[in-house]
């Protein structure tokens, strides 16, 4: 296993590069740009790298699918940490290309949702076909067989183009989610304002089982932040659930609340405890009352009492 | 403190004593009968006596208020043991009185109501005036101040009365609850067919409150056998409840469940994990699916894996 | 039927005649004490009486059984007014009787519970017996039978007693509600500060099952005031309850949600709506977000138009 | 508006216009692809087609997530039909190509996930790269672009192409949902085996809202089928929730339930109740007690007498 070695959702200069250069540590480690999401994962899985860092959730596209199947499936992975990156396109052309020039266009995708209302606004003719990446379509357009991609800025160097029109979003808030995976160890301590991710498979399909299942959370005072089904492949009709929640396993009443899924479930993954991007202490959900880890602790002194005849 | 003494609500020859000489260990006890609930549970609380013997429910009546209120408040007493015994009365007279001769009755409060169908199909004009106990009631008819009384027919003798009319209660199933109370000790371990009561006060009062308590047990597939409200004096509107639920303060379910409690309420008061009366594993509700003792064993077990990385 | 006839629990000089004279109409009926609650009710149920007025709830004792179980069982009565009684004893003697003369006291065994902290403290030694009520107690002492009598002061001069002890209540907010009681008929309109009684009968005893039933209120955001647990004479462990929520049948909320407990249990009886006694619209709880009659409408409207193909 | 234009989610060729042609009313409709399930839409909303076919959820990559999104926002439009169509990939190739000679392929983007293993197995060399649509990459490869192509088998006889391997899908069970959506109007009667489809958008987040909403449908014996969380566009953490809930708006409980989410939810798009693909009466979920729309009435009516006083 390579210690230094991390992979990540390629080709270079996409906005996933960009994300994973936020973290301080990628200043020292090699970074490996793979074609898919599944190959980054696979390095992880088999040795050759010590983390990977993929795309995990678009605030305008949802969940990314590949990236939420691989983490369900297969030899078990962990979320160590996770990126907020705003998404910002911008319209990348050869040098001299004026934008009545752009017949044709391309880009990822999750992007083209993104771009869906610039586009009828000022291409309306304009024929989309998507690209393996941004910034594969970048190269395309370089090629010459696109007139202008949709990539981030930070790639026209790469591929000498030049930005025509830059911080195009559909969306106001468009930002992508990132996570950085590695093979299951011991979740970092909590930071004060985590995140835990599971997913869960339900025991059988009935009325009120999802909803006693969110009960779980819900009863230890455990906020969910995402709530995400995903076809188990079994056939229409049949998911499992991504979840997000607010904590970290080290809490007692997620362990608490984990524990009861676990229970309730034909299956439970763990995905991690993690810090939150963006998040301080300010940013958490004040507890319910009677939900803290002392009341935890607490309670649990009290049941020890009465087990005891000490109560 | 008396090792073997044992009170309970007197005077002598009523249900309770009957009641409690269906413990086998009764026969080795001083039995000691107290004119009220609580002088009986008095005794046991300033070291008179090991334990108290009284009734706390009805199956005409509902809760023995008395009863249930001493539990509830004071220095805290734990539940060891519960008896059931079908209650049936005897109409007791002096010897030569006819049904036509009678025309005052007298009983306990709470006979009243077991009795009152048949009073009115048999003794329409007949006054009834209530009694300290029904054996009370009997020693009243001795002295001449009430034609008849109901009570238990083995208390005619004692009385030197005689039984005008036998096995008399107005519902198919009447019986009476009662139970053996100490001082906080360990419980005894688990039968496999057990039950626990505790004294709840609730945190505050709006929409859901008490219903979100009931979840506690709810969530951990634990049976709730009765609910009581009972006023805490703090005015109308202000109540506690006492719940009886099936299980053992042992099992993991239950255990997990009043640590709910304790962390969702204002007030829990644990008053004893003991055997059902007349109850064996047959007739124990069966587990839901995940529910069992191992199931929480195997989800704490997995929960520490995932805390360690080992998932 | 006398339209003008109303029964009340008596004897004379008690709290029910007290409590009922508090109302305006009291003023130009034909009050007629009754011996028993069942009397009182019955007198209503053959046509005898308009209605009838007797305790219901007590802020010590809880629950007023007798009145509960006949309200639950033969013909269908209903709760038209509600009224709150301060309670508070006076110790009632024949004139010249010093505190130091007393030696055994009596009262309605709801009365005692209520006084006991007073007698310990004051008359530790004196016998306690049970009277028919507090007025019967107070001739009973004016025959001579007793030394003393718990009563409300204003029975002193009817049974030739004084007041040796005023104000005598153990809790501080001691309070008795009572209800005036008539055969069904459409209710009174809400006045914004209005409450619902029932009635209900779980379909079977399976885990959850009463949190389900309350459950019912709970999303509709009504909230309970009462929950009385009472045997329903089926054996131990067969309960029904006694509910009194907050609002009026006729608001949608509260509609729905009795709709939704006739569909869920096994039985449901309908005992009234009418006014809170002693409280305006400002101790009304506030409603939840969309739980206005208001957000009902809308939402009815809103669905007939999908049905439609208009929405 | 033309009457008896569908569009459908071109090109021709793909599984989505064989899903179309399985619906009987297909052979007398003009049926017109278009590029886009945009554009699909967008002719009904402005008229010029009456209905439109488009895929909506496949078992292996889950919602498809530009109707999901289409439906959610714009015009409002509705469900009337929907169809499965169980998918199985042929590997089109130019007539004489073998499967050693296969070095580049392509498909759509969704079609990839469904034959990533069958790739790994036996191309694993292959270069994947996604085309516009099945029918699209069947094209590039009559083009010469690209060396085989995943499409449907009946795409080879347009494109010229011959199948190399037959019957490819990783997942036992592969099919897609289309659903046949046109302006609202209303639904088509009940046929005993319907599901009504709806975007719900929550109010505010925090612990147990959603599962208070899940609890609209629980409460009424409402089962889900579907729970799809999309973002709405605000940034991430903001969700929309596209919910397929058995049974029809014109059902009682569906209609109750649907009116609690309007009111508890911040809004409610109503998109639809249709009869189920390939379900009949054996395949609905069995009411719980208590739960037929008789119970409906009967408590409706129950609830009319208790307001007339005629309960």
């Amino acid at each position: 296993m390579s210690a230094t070695r991390y992979t990540y959702l390629g080709p270079e200069g996409t906005f996933t590069e960009a994300a994973l250069r936020t973290l301080p540590e990628a200043a020292t480690r090699e970074l490996v740009p793979t074609v898919s999401v599944q190959a980054a994962l696979d390095a992880v899985r088999n040795g050759e790298a010590a983390a990977a860092f993929v795309p995990i959730e678009n605030s305008v596209e949802g969940g990314v699918t590949a990236t939420l199947d691989e983490l369900a499936s297969g030899e078990p992975l962990m979320i160590y940490r996770e990126v907020l990156l705003p998404i910002a396109f911008a319209l990348l052309v050869r040098p001299g290309t004026k934008i009545t020039d752009v017949k044709t266009v391309t880009g990822h995708p999750v992007a083209q949702p993104q771009v869906r209302k610039w586009l009828r606004a000022h291409l309306p003719e304009a024929v989309w076909e998507s690209a393996a990446s941004n910034a594969d379509g970048a190269r395309l357009v370089q090629e010459g067989r696109y007139d202008a991609a949709f990539a981030g800025e930070f790639a026209a160097a790469t591929y000498g183009l030049e930005a025509l029109v830059r911080d195009i979003h559909d969306a106001a808030n468009a930002e992508t989610r990132f996570v950085l995976v590695g093979r299951p160890a011991r979740p970092a301590a909590p930071t004060g304002a985590d995140k835990t991710s599971v997913v869960i498979w339900q025991r059988e399909d009935h009325p009120g089982t999802l909803q006693a299942l969110l009960q779980e959370f819900a009863a230890r005072g455990v906020n969910l932040m995402l709530l995400q089904s995903r076809p188990t492949g079994a056939g229409i009709g049949n998911y499992c659930f991504a979840i997000d929640a607010e904590g970290h396993i080290a809490d007692l009443p997620m362990g608490e609340a984990l524990m009861g899924l676990k229970r309730s479930c034909a299956k439970v993954r763990f995905l991690g405890s993690y810090p939150r991007a963006g998040a301080t202490a300010e940013d958490v959900t004040p507890l319910r009352p009677g939900m803290s880890d002392a009341d935890f602790t607490a309670a649990s002194d009290w049941l020890a009492r009465c087990q005891d005849g000490r109560a």
